[in-house]
């Protein structure tokens, strides 16, 4: 077990003293008090379920200090010490006895999990303070502080009158109590008319606000924008077949997308405070939900065509992107939403200290991101999940159609169908069903899938294009092994961050498309409430400083996570590799030789109705038809341990013997080892818990799976025919050689000593690419050819 | 799509009148209002999002009744007719027009999914209220009832005044707010002194009860006695050790547990009404927090050993029903609590209202069981889930030595340290060690791992023997993929039953070891809700003749569950089947031959660490090593469907060349098909919503998997020194022929026309036998050899 916290908060003692009290944690004559009498007027508070001394007494008298005495018969005298002070705080820490550490050995389990308790001498009533605040900030086996632990169990349901908001070593205490939450709805008048009604179109945002704000308290708001908030329609039967030969014809120029003009905005009879819409949809984000009972403020909105909200999906455009930040606007002061959509009484966020933060993962982060490159005012920062920077980079790569993992046939066409909600209300979907399919009909001329290449339409939807107006702070989360949002989107972003003014980190844990936020080996929630409260409530509370830069999970040890200064830095320097029969070599040494294989376009994947997963199995084993479908170079063991860092590239002399092809290239660990489970282990199930009487979650952690001999370590896609740029189609001559480049996508990969770096050149990727059935034969010139990989000093 | 509600109950039309005046969804004056002002009055009730006439009317207008008018348009002067208020009924319940059915075409969509909506005309104010109430019985698309779709979308927030409880249809309503519930904990002094230290064992006892019964009001109990209820132990360090020969030695006499003498009970010094303690544990049952707030009051209880209780586990022990009865003693009034563990003072029930139903899967259901084979006072009814009837047929099978599926090396000691939840508490460990300790090497020798033989341990551990005491009724809810507890666990039961005069209902699904309250093609919370709203509340509501007696999932066919009258009925016919060379055949036609097999006692299994998975698919196959350590016998593609209902018996003549050997056997069903999936899929994320603002969960089904060529039907094992039977050892002379019985599993399934029929024989089952790596010969004398199978005329 490891444990690791960057949001403790070096605090002054006397900053400490203030902060107890205002918990209630000390009596207010503490300073007169002794050793003892202190210690026991705090351990009698940190049982809150309990409400007698009896049973209070009971509960101190589970707890061994030393080996023959208890802490319900050791607080009389108290005479502490460092040892006996923390063999206490690791079982109120919940690691048990015996099983977790030894009575007598507190010290050394302390240092091996990296518990940040405080190592230093403990004879005085200001030495046991201090101790005991550190206490409240360190990790429970559960994944939480201690103070959050007291929370869960009703610390501030037994005592009352805390100040709301609250604050604790620079993070937000969960005071409110989220089932008194006032839920409602609002309708934002957006500048658009998506859905060509001659009508503004009118957003949905539903408001869960403490109780509190009722009586003129104002807060911040964590805004997530979730195409996803009111359902999702079935697609299947709209997902594009893959299994068809390339496209032989360039399109014509692709259409304009058709923008209406902006109708006047409607007459307002009136004002109001209250609304008229009550809301109860499901809990989806656990840290907006984490975050609801410590004083933020969520709110969720669907956006364009979303069931309830007016317009028409369209998939990252930047109508989609306005019809975003109209919620902020709103939030902000600076735009009028009305309690329904007819009678026009406008009502205001008055609850709203005016400034918000956004969250998400997946289209949600996307859609931080996209509001964040307006410089909207208001938006004070963004938390994006393996966000979206651009969708070219979702559904293409270098001129290659390419859809994410598992998505097969998916684009920007099914996706905006997927959201488009409003389909779930007959009477409504009647209404707006000719205008969406005929915009849906723009979208899918205009991304392409013929080409591929990049057009007006993925130039639409390339956030990273507006870097340059960020205002809000950027924290970039994203899994190094996620292939739907693929690294290339995090990476260019984060680099492009480099050039702007505004404040940005960078999280990578080691698993798919998902969340990091309940995992016990980091405090990835208590650095986003550091965070948060720093930036929307305007909390001094050094959390720029305090947070790392960035932070990467370990690829090799479990629980390991690493503070290195960047990620993806161009001028990384470079291992250059050169390809010789299954060897990577040094590049001095390339033969004069042309390497071939013949790829059958998936034939034989869709005759033999293979799985991918057992696809990828014999690739990286090259074994089955597969070996004669690719080619293989490995490097000799590497004697050192090799930290790539960035893009690694592919420079290929290469002949087909069609006219359109595609190519593809992976980079694969060698070894056999215990990696990292693809997925994370529920290592507690319902054991993340969110607040007192409320949400809980798994927590879970990635921890060492059997020993497997290889594992991908990236890879990427190439459209032949996009030697120059990925907006370009220059043509293929049989047969004649070429030279192309091949980046493959951003990764921080540890590939240890004794482990062989490897390289497969291969074409049809069945998970991924078109299925064609085409038979083609690639000769790759070997002399001409070369590997680059970037490396961490 | 295919739904089926079996938890509908007939009402006449008076009834049905004032159940909707007493849900406040007419007005009282309704019998002098037309046909649309009655509408217009209903509908306006069912959008308590709304709090104003534009949002509720907007609500309206969101809905069509015809191609050309939508409900807010129509209901001014509503000329309903069936297709009109079906089209809308639809919609109501959330099936979608267009993607789930045409506008034109309710009525074939209705028949076509199996609703049971009302399909009598409609055209006046009383038709309309009949069909309305139907409605309201019907589920949505999300596997709840219309009404509870209202009730979870704050119908009973919006309006006031309702009775508490209330009831519709026969089934409690959800007018409690669960947020409000009262959460404490009590400790019942019971008359065991299991941990030996001269006081009765104190049992804590949490109760999660509606705030209404703090002013009078009397509920009844569902009570959940859950060994994990405060948390389980990591005992994988002390599973034991599968990889070993079999034992030489008999072992001498098991000695009789360690029986303390009751002590005498403590004083008591006072009473209070007012408990000390309270509580945050997680949910884990949804069954019972959908009842909450029904008005069904939680309790839970972890018995002897657990964390915060006294006393020590002793898995499945007299001892372990004891303390499990006294919290119903408790809650019926016949028995003492204490507000805490030391001062004496006597605290009541005083909230409930006498009638106790028990709830819980796997050692929770067994817990059920056990109490309910008591015949203890208040226990009305239990409804256990996948529940253990007899210890020994879960940690063996005939004299073998089993585990329970994914639990190799599990043994009664095992889970009774896994359960010993008192380590949690340093200093309260520290006390009770050393008598756990030795409790344990009792539970290690009375379990005998050496012969695998019933014995007193086991005969203590056996409910059955008290089938006769049994008073509650009883329904047995499994899987038929279980392979956790077997299946002969509730088959044995459920036969005993049959004998008592209580009313017992069984409920079978396709699932492995889990709940079947969250697939939308059945009603079970329905069917609970009103079982217990008549066991517990006493409302005569029809439910013991509404209710199916026998319900079972069939294996084909997904969605479809079928109402059979028995199940396992031992006067089944039966199918007898010779065995010839890979064959199954006419018993007359037995050839006089020998077959044979070497079975290596999981050496290679182990030496390749191969997984389970893999090699029983290699089983199935008859591929790899794995062919020739076993047998495999098929029938020719069948002409008829076989419906398999009960237990498969194998007699064999057989001779082996060791001393020591087992006997595996399992029937496979071969055949290409798209089986159901083995867990359930995802129907719809947190799709299942338990109460307003209250929890929710997955919404599953099982569906239609890929096409696979076999499927396991069942499988039994026997250690070939129990021919007599499980308690009598017969050595075997190696080389020398003698006939076994071999029961395998009970079982329901239905073996389409086309397929075949398998039968398998092997020895080691790696998964769940010893693994000796002995080399054992077995010969089978076919001529001397048969299996019977009961089938369903």
């Amino acid at each position: 077990m490891h444990i690791q916290q960057f949001a403790q908060v070096t605090t002054s003692f006397a900053a400490q003293q203030q902060e107890l009290q205002a918990l209630h944690l000390i009596p207010s004559h503490y300073q007169s008090l002794s050793l003892a009498e202190l210690s026991q007027a705090v351990f009698a508070k940190l049982f809150p379920e309990t409400s007698s001394t009896v049973t209070m007494q009971a509960a101190l008298g589970r707890y061994l200090v030393t080996n023959t005495q208890n802490l319900a018969a050791f607080l009389p005298t108290a005479n502490w010490d460092l040892a006996r002070f923390n063999t206490v705080a690791l079982q109120l820490l919940q690691f048990e006895v015996g099983t977790d550490f030894q009575l007598d050995q507190s010290a050394q389990f302390i240092t091996q999990v990296g518990l940040n308790l405080l190592m230093t001498p403990l004879k005085t009533p200001q030495d046991f303070l201090q101790h005991f605040y550190t206490l409240l900030t360190v990790h429970t086996k559960f994944g939480i502080t201690y103070l959050d632990d007291l929370t869960n169990r009703g610390y501030f349901k037994a005592t009352q009158n805390f100040a709301h908001p609250l604050f604790f070593n620079g993070k937000a205490v969960a005071v409110f109590d989220p089932h008194q939450a006032i839920h409602e709805v609002v309708y934002v008048e957006s500048d658009l008319d998506t859905d060509h009604d001659g009508k503004r179109d009118l957003l949905a945002a539903t408001i869960i606000r403490p109780r509190e704000t009722a009586n003129g308290l104002t807060l911040p708001v964590l805004y997530t924008a979730s195409p996803y908030y009111r359902g999702t329609n079935d697609v299947d039967a709209d997902l594009h077949n893959v299994n068809r030969p390339f496209a032989t014809t360039v399109p014509a120029a692709i259409p304009a997308e058709p923008l209406a003009p902006t109708p006047a905005p409607r007459a307002i009879h009136g004002t109001s405070q209250k609304t008229e819409v009550s809301c109860d949809e499901p809990n989806f984000y656990s840290l907006n939900e984490y975050l609801l009972p410590r004083g933020f403020i969520n709110v969720f909105a669907g956006g364009i065509g979303t069931r309830d909200s007016e317009g028409v999906r369209t998939c990252g455009s930047p109508a989609e992107t306005a019809s975003t930040t109209a919620i902020i606007e709103w939030l902000h002061g600076d735009r009028v939403a009305f309690t329904n959509k007819t009678d026009g009484i406008a009502i205001k966020a008055w609850w709203c200290n005016g400034k918000i933060g956004m969250t998400g993962k997946s289209y949600l982060g996307t859609l931080a991101l996209a509001a964040a490159t307006t410089g909207v005012p208001g938006l004070k920062t963004v938390v994006a999940e393996a966000a979206i920077s651009s969708w070219y980079d979702y559904y293409r790569d270098q001129g290659a159609v390419i859809a994410p993992v598992d998505c097969q046939g998916e684009d920007a066409d099914v996706l905006a169908k997927l959201c488009f909600t409003r389909q779930k209300d007959a009477a409504d979907y009647q209404q707006v069903k000719p205008t969406f399919d005929q915009v849906l009909q723009h979208l899918s001329a205009g991304q392409d899938r013929n080409t591929g290449d990049y057009n007006a339409f993925w130039d639409a939807r390339n956030y990273r294009k507006h870097l340059d107006q960020v205002k809000a702070s950027v924290i970039l989360v994203h899994g190094l092994n996620d292939w739907n949002v693929k690294l290339r989107n995090p990476a260019t972003f984060w680099q492009g961050l480099h050039h702007t003014h505004v404040t940005h980190k960078l999280m990578l844990h080691q698993g798919k498309h998902i969340y990091m936020n309940n995992m016990p080996s980091i405090d990835f929630t208590d650095m986003m409430n550091l965070w948060l409260t720093q930036e929307l409530f305007g909390v001094t509370n050094q959390a720029t400083n305090t947070l790392p830069q960035v932070l990467i999970q370990d690829n090799v040890q479990p629980e390991t996570w690493l503070t290195p200064t960047d990620w993806n830095h161009l001028d990384n320097p470079q291992q250059h590799y050169g390809l010789s029969a299954h060897q990577l070599i040094h590049p001095t040494q390339r033969p004069n030789e042309i390497a071939q294989f013949q790829d059958d376009g998936g034939q034989h994947f869709l005759e033999t109705q293979q799985n991918v997963t057992d696809w990828e199995q014999q690739l990286f084993a090259q074994t089955g038809i597969v070996a004669q479908q690719s080619l293989a170079f490995k490097t000799p063991p590497i004697a050192k341990e090799l930290i790539i860092d960035g893009a690694a590239h592919l420079q290929l002399n290469v002949a087909v013997d069609q006219p359109h092809a595609l190519l593809s290239a992976m980079l694969v660990d060698y070894g056999v080892a215990r990696r990292l489970t693809p997925d994370p282990t529920v290592i507690e199930r319902q054991g993340y818990q969110l607040g007192y009487h409320w949400l809980r979650t798994d927590l879970v952690e990635f921890t060492q799976a059997a020993p497997t001999p290889f594992k991908m370590i990236t890879k990427g896609h190439l459209d032949l025919e996009n030697t120059i740029d990925s907006a370009t189609i220059t043509p293929i001559v049989p047969n004649q050689d070429f030279t192309v480049h091949l980046d493959l996508q951003p990764m921080r990969y540890r590939l240890p000593a004794g482990h062989q770096l490897g390289l497969i050149i291969y074409a049809t990727d069945p998970g991924m690419t078109l299925r064609t059935c085409q038979q083609t034969q690639y000769q790759i010139n070997l002399a001409a050819s070369q590997l680059n990989i970037p490396f961490q000093k």
